[in-house]
């Protein structure tokens, strides 16, 4: 692969850890507007959180991610062990999930492994034009317990 | 859409449906040489067994399929729910997997979720050439507890 080429793959790889990261951010941040923009709006994007049954279509998704935000005070997530890979237009991004939640009355702890699908799309005209990466499958599961999963 | 771009579609989507079944009758015959032939060998490919940790390379996700062969005496599955996206050379299938597994001295029944990842290869010109989708991601986790999933 030519130098240029390399350059390409690495800064188009790093569009999709950053869309990733900002999936997190908007999670971390309990922000639906910041999870709106993160995600495709299509009847067939996918979310699958952990021990929930599959949620099809942007309207469902976006309504898990309400509850989600109104039921939760707080909580913090590191990613780690995150690996990209790009084919076209299509991304998709492994990575451990560690993930501590302050409900109102409790407070939980979660090691998840997640696969996250992105698509690229050009963006319209109105908002300067250029293309991003968007979210269009999350599924998220636990890791094996007892392991101390983030700390790799 | 014309007609022939609706029917190419058809075509390619079935493709993928074909390749999808195709590894539940792998694992279904506890085949690994049928195993083999449907996973692409490329060391990014990805493997996350329910409750497992991540498994990444052809190698490893190998030997995983290897050691659930060796200490499966028999194994039905049903899989459910099919939903298949394409876009160019990736597609990624979300199904429900009911799994019960016959082990020497146990049995085990289980409903998974599961997204799994293909992209399309050209085949080489010694066998015939055309093209083929190979699995490059399968992600499987529980679906929750009390529900008979695959009866829907």
């Amino acid at each position: 692969m030519t130098t240029r080429a390399t350059q390409q793959l690495e800064t188009a790889e790093e569009a999709v850890r950053q869309a990733n990261i900002e999936f997190y951010r908007a999670f971390a941040a309990l922000d639906l507007d910041r999870m709106h923009a993160v995600w495709l709006h299509e009847d067939w994007v996918e979310c699958v959180h952990p021990g929930w049954d599959l949620l099809l279509g942007w309207e469902d998704v976006r309504a898990s991610w309400a509850r989600i935000f109104s039921s939760t005070e707080r909580v913090r997530i590191e990613i780690s062990s995150v690996l990209v890979r790009m084919e076209g237009a299509v991304a998709w991004v492994s990575c451990r999930e560690h993930v501590m939640t302050a409900f109102a009355k409790d407070f939980s702890e979660a090691h998840l492994q997640a696969t996250n699908i992105f698509v690229r799309r050009e963006l319209p005209a109105e908002v300067g034009g250029g293309e991003r990466w968007f979210l269009v499958t999350h599924h998220a599961s636990p890791l094996p317990p007892g392991r101390p999963a983030s700390l790799q």
